[in-house]
């Protein structure tokens, strides 16, 4: 916890979870170069996953908290890319971010805002990163977001 | 305006227009190594947006246009991020076209087409790209295509 | 025939079909530095396309056995990028997979293992990827799943 990025998040009362390791064949992150593919990481946090849709159930601050926890997931597995060593995180290049909505809704940039809101508090200039947000038709379980990422490490 | 494509653009009559800037914690474009990721572009031109859903109030040649106005946006930022001569563009590399549209509207294909087309009608063989084109459940402010994309400069 | 991963494919019974082009300015991948970056493939097989919506026309296994037809063909098409030779496939690195779905389907995941699951059976480790599984709003043709890859070779 001496790093400059792991003290940052201590500052904001922040402790990274354990990364969570899909029951599948697929990962949560792939390296290629110094590029970082992190799978999508669903809405949800230690109280469990966060579910609905944006225009039904939930509303926009209800999505963009929902958002923000990808993001904290995002994080501890570009952690775990970087051995454990978040300064070894040089910048987010890109996040996708899926919200689960009904057909009418048209506030998926600030849903997606919960993610990149939190990167920049967290990592400054280097959480400034290119972006989609759109919505899926629906999400795997049900929740609320969805959103992965590329970034690139040292 | 002495370059090649920008050449090739003014041949054709296209103006690129100012680069628009998120008013957000992202950013229009994140360049790593020699690929530029651009974040997603909605159809939108000097009029202002062009919203709707595909199979409902737009029909295929309408989101075809639509998806052309984002092709021209994502030229414009890809000449940001060559320092304004896009000469430096080597390849599209890969577009990610998100349409809004009901659930049974099947061509996608043919809309994002708008996109791809442009593309290669200004960069020639540099602008033949891998592509997914598929429906989004919706998008933001109702537009009615999102393309991202992630292009290749020397 | 002679390569170790062809070697697998046989063992499996699995004859990669001829690469598809599409009709349009797009093609199906694009190779930037040692990444391939492969367009969605749709599911389909040597007896045509395979349609519908999860949730309502197909279960879960039938979507899955969708996903797997998308498999074969990321590999056709990275064998290709590859000049025919397969073994120079260092890895896979991500996929995002779309499946077409009604509203309230929440099993995205378990359809993509139907792609997942092909790539470790025939790749191994090679074959572990990042990943995402959302649905689409609707797919091209009214396909049931989309998947498009970035793979990393020699």
């Amino acid at each position: 916890m001496t790093g400059q990025i792991e003290s940052r998040l201590a500052e904001l009362g922040i402790t990274l979870p354990t990364p969570s390791t899909p029951a599948a064949n697929y990962i949560p992150f792939v390296t290629a170069g110094d590029l970082v593919f992190v799978s999508g990481q669903i809405s949800q946090d230690e109280t469990g996953r966060i579910s609905g849709k944006l225009g039904a159930e939930l509303d926009t601050a209800a999505g963009a908290a929902a958002a923000r926890t990808c993001a904290i997931q995002l994080l501890t597995q570009v952690r775990a890319a970087c051995g454990g060593n978040l300064d070894r995180l040089v910048k987010v290049v890109k996040l996708t971010g899926f919200v689960n909505s009904t057909p009418d809704f048209t506030e998926q940039p600030q849903v997606i805002n919960g993610c990149s809101d939190f990167l920049v508090e967290v990592l400054g200039d280097a959480g400034r990163h290119a972006r989609s947000a759109v919505s899926a038709g629906s999400l795997p379980m049900g929740v609320a977001v969805e959103i992965e990422g590329i970034f690139q490490i040292a």
